[in-house]
């Protein structure tokens, strides 16, 4: 049960080229995506109709660019249809679903729902990473075993850092500052938490001016459904200008694979330390942070969950949830807005009244 | 559900040799195949009744040359009697289920059915293998991942060789030539391509008298039920006559072992380049088409079929297919006959009604 | 379904050292067993109840030496109620399951049912395997593939030794000299083979004072529910004294962790070859015995079984079986006693009439 009517990351631009499509498999929907002539995208239903190959095992070829099934040869268009039977006449039925399919600075975004519906207006828009620098930009794909929501909880919760990240990327302070939730629309809100005067984390502290001093930190996430988070983090010294510090910015992107698996791409760029040997570094560091250190976690909650749906078991909630909390209530929203009648569980499910909801939203 | 009243390959009969007895599921169920004394075969249910340990771990022992259960030492003849209890008498249950079994021409065959049934006569004659000279004979075997009868349609359907092989055994001629189905018996059936003044496949052409010209070129395709394929293959240049071309004979048998897995074998030989030096050659070449194009195909196949039935996905069914979804039908009378009341679904399929089948029947 | 109410062992007491939380599935429950202030050890439901990180992950920090969460900070003291949240105020209702543990002479053991009714005092008296020497002690851990109680049946039937441990620990004479099966309690049964003037096997021969002499052996398995085995073996010339003589004394402790996987601990010590040379070499014996002989036929033992329940496959049972199939009633007797009501099948399990339960009875 993933929402439907939504721009969904299928992946970077650069991960389709040339004649190989690549296989992947969204909302538990295997789909292929390819470039035909001109380098335009498509994206569809990963299986042939015929004897139900999966056409990500062919090729594109031809002047019109179509992908042709590796198996026994049929080939297909753009928009799904037959458009070649080596076997004979092309079959009214010969024809596979196809996805809007939008390239837009360097992501590639997939519509799940109704095609009418596919508007490329609501694609956030990220231009600031497919124009930064290559030596101050670092990207990554974690294919990740755990329900793409658990993914979109850990990013709008930044007090893990203070814990996972201890050392590293956290030091307290954002726990103890508390964030503040700002709802945007329907699909969209921000929590951003304010650091007066504190020591920075290291892995901020260290491109500081002046190491070891106290600072001011801002650390904002502004999601978008479903799963797209911007992160904006920085830290400066105490009552210096924003400008003087240091700055990050990172797109932390989800997609649901299966129910229990999810696709996690992240971006980043920053204001500082621009060269090839600190890009080098900070890769380093932000593939252990969240290779190493979010990925196992969220792995394991997955399992720790064994298969019950989340609002299941009761979560405990905190004062630190309340931007996760409501991101699942707009979702659920959402996804009730689809289907209105027919599922009386996700009409539940968006208004949980799980233990220390009512705390949580006192603090928050 | 499988065919049960027929002959299932169960292995080469030098897969059993000596004291070593062989497991093997078939048909979902565990097999475990010996050799008693004067090395006649048998072929037992691979469990043994008293605490479940598979008898396959055990040794073929003693003087009975028995097989004897390596946990706590029950010993079994070849029709699964229990022999000796070292622990007190023989208890009248000690048995386990045997299978007729026949060893013949260099393969094991194993009737999954009703004994009283089990008739020798029924199964395909395939002497011509077992006396082809070594340097002439090619074998394999490969589990692969998929329902068997998806083996038994890729090799029904000879044009895949155009595209899976395309550059070795296939070059689109056999897509040309359109196939022609001839029905032998309610068990076996034939698919013929003949191919007129065409260039041959690139893995033909350079075993021909002259490379790089025209060629006339056969392909059959005889099958017995359920599982077994004897397919030759030539070519010779236009207008010459067979025997001055190159032809190779293949035996493609495939038995199920589970739902979703089922065994491959292989076994060719040929009237050309007979010496060791080419036969290694040719290994390597069949190795890579059969165990890596064939079977990672069958494998994708079958994953992306997601445990649905076959008929159930409303394949597309194009000219190409006349062979294949002749052998379906034929299997699936078999079957009925069988079970003649108690499976209206499989009555069902029996008599597909998918898109394009009116089109098949037309062009066959 | 597992009996309840009994201390199962979850560990070697050395398994859980300094601020590392151990992270083990005991019945079908992920546990988190660590220790709190003067190494006292918890065991704690290892699920944290606020986003379901395994507690496991965490580490035990502070003066009260609790256990913290490594996701978002959460700790939890011996007894699992939070005693520190780094949000907010700690929550009534956050608090993990506890179970009573105890450690007692190098063993952990976990109490699975009502804490109330958790009474040190069954547990059975192994102090001598903590006394023994270090270089007469062997220690292991193997995690397994099977239903616990088949690793039960393996030790209570030790016939198996002559045919898997065949060259070794065993050469026939177990079976021939027949057990005898002592009643001690609901939770307790021995099983004894008394071999006289006979070869010994192999790996007790070249312990005696002449090697290739007519023997007298002793063997006895004292069972204590649910999965504990106390199994004292030796051997000694022909008429000698035991104390001429060498014997072993092992531990075989099992607990299920799933119902088709085990946890299986193993302690032995003996009263001759107190050597670290001796020990290195009797070391590799026994992992080879226990780890590639008896591991693997359980393994395969439980795969055969194909998830069915024991009982319901009706097993054969032989004269040698006595034993194991009274520890099984016993233990269903002791799980219906639990569930006096709910169970009708347990209850049928019960009072198996299987083949030859009879004979069985009349020979032990």
């Amino acid at each position: 049960m993933f929402l439907q009517n939504a721009w969904y990351v299928a992946g970077f631009a650069d991960e389709v080229e040339g004649d190989r499509p690549l296989a992947r498999t969204l909302l538990d929907e295997p789909v292929v995506l390819f470039r035909g002539s001109e380098g335009r995208l498509a994206a569809l239903a990963d299986r042939c109709p015929h004897r139900f190959a999966p056409l990500s095992k062919g090729t594109v070829c031809g002047p019109e660019r179509a992908l042709q099934c590796g198996y026994h040869g049929l080939k297909f268009g753009l928009d799904g249809a037959c458009v070649h039977n080596p076997h004979g006449p092309i079959p009214v039925a010969a024809r596979v679903k196809s996805y809007p399919v939008v390239e837009r600075h360097g992501l590639i975004w997939l519509w799940a729902g109704r095609p009418a519906l596919a508007d490329a207006a609501y694609i956030p828009d990220y231009s600031e990473f497919s124009k930064a620098p290559e030596d101050g930009t670092i990207r990554g794909y974690l294919p990740t075993h755990c329900h793409y929501q658990l993914i979109v909880d850990n990013i709008l919760d930044l007090t893990h850092a203070d814990y996972l990240h201890a050392g590293g990327l956290g030091n307290g302070s954002i726990t103890r500052s508390k964030g503040a939730v700002t709802d945007i629309s329907p699909s969209s809100l921000r929590v951003s938490w304010s650091v007066t005067n504190e020591p920075a984390p290291p892995a901020f502290d260290m491109h500081l001016r002046e190491q070891g001093q106290l600072s001011d930190q801002w650390n904002e996430v502004t999601w978008t459904a479903p799963g797209n988070m911007h992160l904006r983090v920085g830290a400066t010294l105490h009552s210096e200008s924003r400008e003087q510090g240091m700055e990050a910015l990172t797109l932390h992107l989800t997609s649901p694979e299966t129910s229990t698996t999810a696709h996690y791409w992240y971006w980043s760029t920053r204001h500082f330390a621009i060269s090839a040997e600190a890009n080098a570094q900070i890769r380093k560091f932000i593939e252990f942070a969240f290779g190493e250190q979010d990925k196992p976690m969220l792995e394991a909650q997955q399992r720790a969950m064994r298969g019950h749906e989340f609002w299941s078991l009761k979560p405990l909630l905190l004062a630190s949830d309340g931007g996760a909390v409501r991101v699942r209530r707009k979702l659920n929203l959402l996804m009730q807005s689809e289907n209105p009648t027919d599922n009386p569980n996700l009409a539940d499910q968006s208004n949980p009244a799980p233990m220390d909801l009512e705390q949580s939203r006192r603090r928050i």
